[in-house]
């Protein structure tokens, strides 16, 4: 099964000579722009989409002052057609992926179809196909889409056939009317925090493309942040849709596990792990946004579609004042600067806008640390080392972020079935810590960081700990983008803290609660993001 | 750690002579009725009741002409006494005591306290102090009640401290003003099917001693069955309250898992067990009594209690015509003919009844053996043997169902890490195999056995698979009393079937949902228990 180094160049360079081929001509940029986007210019890309005129004026208000809502909107109406919006978040897509490389799988021509054949659903039948009609939707390399491949950027998948069948998610996003034209990067192995991979190479941060764009959803995020997509599919079990949505400035929710249709991937571990509960969810421009999707998406009942989704129905809850904790993070693991000061100006504004502020401290023993050790420990459970062996049956070169995982593994005891007992012991007194945090409070939801600091130079995130914790004790989280580091302001000196490094990279605030409480996280989001944008709005 | 046998022997005579001492003297029977109840006399309790006059002719209405929300109803608005109708069950539970042996701990005396209690609040507020206002409700031993023991029947546990807190659930039910009175009897070691353990001795069915009365909840399904208790509490893990409930005709539900607080039990089984999710859910006289039990208490918000209970709202669901899939087992493991006599008979009426009936057959590679393979892989887990270690460390006599677990342990080979990755893909892939047969009938609920036969001699019950398989797939699923065992029609041969050993048992159908939609299936057990009930009564 093993194949020798030159063929899997060889196949590297047709799947990528093949992805180039999807973009049009006349969306190319000028060399002069493309000889700028590289790893080590801390440039942004946003600035170097000014360079270019391809966008027409329309197109970069499409893409820039509409969020999905906004967009759908109108095209529910016909105000504007699915074709002007397709092309044009085609188009910015295309720019993105020649400035910051987020994308696996280009399929535009069949996007520009699709919207047709809507536009002329809505002509014909004077109503939209569903709730998704007309919109673009970008996906994770994971999802299947009938026809497409999904390769995870592992050179062993390169031979795999194209997708027969779509996961049950896409086929509800399908049936609702959407418009789906690309797939996006991911890091290899997908258990690292840096979007890079021997087939595809490296996303770069939208931001500042000498830094990183976190995991697993890496591309996702990059592109959602861009506005080259107004909304995205990423899955997040250790934080990979929050950490490439907070990096590059866009929001991320992560449901409860199995709350939004997980079925239908692209394998790439072993079947059966009794370890952590992976979620599926949105990358987005608003907090209505996300709102939406995981309100539409529920409302499908994707339980008849997918064995394993939870049979939970939607439930509305109305907008209110907040009792909302604050944690500002455990000791062990430091809070940078500038995260740090977003959060606290996060807390003083909800607090000015009338909402109650209930300081949390970290429960005793289940801080950090052992959240990482809980959950390292699960991934031990491998014992055939599975994840290895995708790269290891095609003789991949292991990357940076893949030796770290490696590493960390090889510190852990081989695990045994006692380990498993102790797994889930351990996790249920870390449930019972936070439960009685959250209970004795009495809070709507945590306000708290999702990492310690922003996106970070490649191949520098850290390990996700904030974020892992919400995913070991199945807690719906989100991340609301909210100031940016600032060299001038950010000086306090930490170590893994380089304040040059980071300037201007988007800060954020992570909005948290208890198992099951989806509804009212998303709320809890949606009020937290108004008062945060009326803030950021009135201090421009 | 270890008692010598003399020992263990004198701390249960203790414990037994503490249990008779706590039956008031005028509530004792004579010696002419309780000589007659013994394990080789096939004589319904009913039938020894009719013998004696201890309870008034108001008691006996009360206790078999209402279920709890009748009597709640009565409650609420004064129209009895929460003091008569706590009264009555206790001597009713008394009497069923000297029957057939279904209590552990008797508190009789707190009860009839409380119930004045709860009088007086009722005369003073002008309105009851809860939804269980004056209502007696009977647990399973492994639930903690403030100042009372849990031993759960090991000798090992007599010398363990009574109670210092209640169970979360216990304080929901006592804030909702429930009278508690009794706690009831449990199989050794929990994992088995008939009610006996070398502390409490064997609980016997109330409808004819000579057959057993299931486990593990063995003396809430008798007590019940016997309208000892108008509701009672227990716990399901293989069938351990649907059980219980079908061999002794009362009706029994368990929920999907920790929609019904479950928290706070005695510990028995090693903690951290990364097999089977257990269940808490009620045994009641009524299908509305199921509904009614399970809308309040997560109504309740158990949730805040017990880190593990889901944040899952409760949802009312109409009553409606049924799409009824109708599976009547799997040709491995034959029904036996008055179950299967039950079913189709059901069937036939609920479709004469305008419901539509849907045959299903057993989805292949996910009937009972497969269920039964997996299900028993997860019980080796516990390589360490935890359960047979309560037993080793008082030296107990190890009883015939303990046996039997025990040699079936013994066949399987010892557990490694690896079959804990085989038990999550399996149940996987079983979860599937039903998931398909529920979407593709597209059925409301399943009407299936909830076992082979009814009630059986003592320890002659078998393995509950047709329990157990909603257990592994973490449905929902109800039992309804149904007809009864009768040898003259019941004729047909089987393996394992003696017909008139059980004649005059009551049989029964089950009633299953997929899971999370426990409040369908309360619907359709109301609307299915409705059609039989008119059917039953109509054909007296």
């Amino acid at each position: 099964m093993t194949m020798s180094k030159p063929n899997w160049q060889a196949l590297i360079n047709e799947k990528r000579a093949f992805r180039e081929s999807q973009i049009p001509l006349e969306w190319r940029l000028d060399e002069m722009i493309t000889s700028q986007a590289h790893r080590d210019n801390p440039i942004s890309a946003f600035d170097l989409l000014d360079q270019t005129d391809i966008l027409t004026q329309h197109e970069r208000d499409m893409t820039e002052n509409y969020d999905a809502t906004a967009l759908l909107a109108q095209l529910a109406c016909g105000a504007i057609s699915s074709l002007e919006v397709t092309e044009a978040f085609c188009k910015r897509a295309a720019i993105a992926h020649q400035l910051f490389n987020p994308l696996t799988e280009i399929f535009f021509d069949k996007a520009l179809n699709r919207a047709k054949q809507l536009d002329a659903f809505l002509a014909r039948e004077g109503k939209p196909m569903g709730p998704f009609h007309g919109l673009p939707i970008s996906l994770k390399d994971t999802w299947m889409v009938k026809g497409e491949a999904a390769t995870l950027g592992f050179v062993a998948y390169l031979t795999k056939p194209v997708a027969e069948e779509n996961s049950p998610i896409v086929d509800i996003l399908l049936d609702g009317g959407a418009v789906l034209y690309c797939k996006t990067n991911v890091p290899q192995g997908l258990f690292t925090l840096e979007g890079e991979n021997n087939v595809f190479g490296l996303t770069m941060n939208p931001h500042k493309l000498t830094l990183g764009t976190g995991g697993s959803s890496s591309g996702e995020g990059a592109l959602v942040g861009f506005r080259g997509s107004p909304l995205g599919l990423g899955t997040d079990i250790g934080g990979s849709i929050r950490v490439p949505s907070h990096v590059s400035g866009c929001y991320g929710f992560k449901p409860t596990a199995n709350r939004i249709p997980f079925a239908g991937q692209q394998f790439h571990f072993r079947k059966g792990w009794p370890g952590m509960l992976p979620s599926a969810g949105p990358h987005a421009n608003s907090a209505r946004d996300l709102m939406f999707f995981c309100r539409t998406i529920i409302s499908k009942e994707g339980w008849k579609r997918d064995s394993a989704s939870l049979a939970i129905p939607w439930k509305d809850v109305r907008k209110k004042k907040l009792k909302i904790g604050f944690w500002q993070g455990a000791h062990e693991t430091p809070v940078f600067p500038p995260v740090l000061r977003a959060l606290r100006k996060a807390a003083e504004v909800l607090e000015a806008a009338g909402h109650e502020i209930v300081p949390v401290s970290t429960p005793e023993g289940a801080g950090t640390s052992q959240c990482l050790n809980i959950y390292v420990h699960s991934l031990g459970f491998d014992t055939k080392a599975t994840l290895m062996k995708f790269l290891d049956d095609a003789e991949e070169e292991i990357l940076p972020g893949m030796k770290d995982f490696r590493n960390l593994m090889a510190d852990i005891p081989k695990s045994t079935l006692d380990d498993v007992w102790k797994f889930y012991a351990d996790r249920a007194d870390f449930r019972t810590a936070w439960h009685t945090k959250f209970t004795d409070a009495d809070i709507d939801v945590l306000l708290c960081p999702c990492h310690q600091g922003t996106g970070m130079p490649h191949s520098g995130y850290g390990l996700p700990i904030y974020a892992m914790i919400w995913n070991l004790l199945d807690c719906p989280a989100s991340v609301v983008p909210f100031l940016r580091s600032n060299k001038n302001v950010d000086s306090e000196k930490i170590e893994g803290f380089d304040t040059d490094a980071v300037d201007g990279a988007p800060t954020h605030v992570q909005v948290v609660g208890w198992s099951f409480r989806d509804e009212e996280v998303l709320m809890a989001t949606e009020v937290i993001s108004d008062a945060l944008e009326k803030f950021s709005v009135t201090n421009l």
